[in-house]
């Protein structure tokens, strides 16, 4: 009775909303829910493992990729690319392996595309007020930078409807337990189940 | 942003699955649920108190609730008549509030009918062996009740195709928090937020 596909969980959200905390907080919960892994061309630093923390890759194979459809989504991001192979997270799905993607919304909308199955979690500030204060308190960006991101946000916001779950990450405790029940609860569905 | 409209989960299963022990745990989770009251025929026993317990009613008045639609179930057991007012559950909604509803097979199927927007969860015994001596265990059945019990229980299973999600009680503690998982999940549904 407990024999099923995997599901595919799609982490969004505006930029500074704190889903990367999530993400790494819900897989320090959930011991049997794997990380998708991407491909980069960026090299590696220090520490950094092929296949663990990203598959290393040359331009030439990724444009190789993106020629194939070989992957979920890519975007361009400082000078290197990145994306999610499908094979990795098709393989993981069929051995009824969850898999869990944190991506910024663009990246969403190019997954949904290729796999409406998957469930999408939006993360969402408490409001665009409080996202502005934590951009602000990162101190990495610049006040120009910081605006570029708000009104990217309330753009971001219009997407929405695509998502199948809004967390509203208003403490980040609250998040996690949200998402971690949205795995769960999931993992319960009728449809999902392999049954008789 | 977490204005809503209130949602109902029922709660059912086979008899002898332990569906009453899970909601009486989920409820002691989750104070910001309300259990659903039915109403009864039966005189209240020591301590009970009327729209507390029970609400307790005359015959008479229970077959006018029932010739009026009043009712989102109802059944005699043992002489005696039980329904569960649906306006009882439909003010909670209306303010906002969940409501749990604990029920057999039969009910759950006449409550899908009257309000199929509700959250279906079945209860599943690990397997029939499993629930076979879960009956005898109780000591209260004879041969003959139980047999009949596993038959129907059999019977029974088939129904699982309206149900939203299956919870395999093979723990109590995991069983419990799987429905505290889903009643999590649904309230950050999309669909269920009102948002903008």
């Amino acid at each position: 009775m407990n024999t099923r596909k995997g599901i595919l969980f799609v982490i969004s959200g505006p930029s500074g909303v704190g889903k990367g905390t999530v993400r790494n907080a819900v897989l320090s919960k959930l011991d049997d829910v794997q990380m998708s892994i991407s491909a980069t061309t960026r090299p590696p630093r220090n520490g950094e493992v092929d296949g663990v923390d990203y598959f290393f890759t040359t331009p030439g194979r990724f444009q190789q990729m993106i020629a194939a459809g070989e992957l979920l989504e890519w975007a361009l991001v400082y000078g290197n690319l990145y994306g999610t192979p499908c094979e990795f997270v098709s393989s993981m799905l069929r051995k009824g392996k969850d898999v869990l993607l944190e991506i910024d919304i663009q990246g969403a909308l190019q997954v949904k595309k290729k796999m409406p199955e998957g469930i999408f979690i939006f993360i969402a500030p408490p409001s665009v007020e409080e996202l502005s204060k934590r951009l602000c308190g990162r101190g990495n960006d610049s006040a120009e930078s910081i605006q570029l991101r708000l009104s990217a946000c309330q753009e971001e916001m219009d997407h929405i409807e695509y998502y199948d779950y809004v967390v509203v990450n208003d403490r980040i405790e609250n998040a996690v337990e949200k998402v971690r029940s949205i795995i769960i609860a999931e993992r319960c569905r009728r449809k999902n189940l392999n049954l008789g």
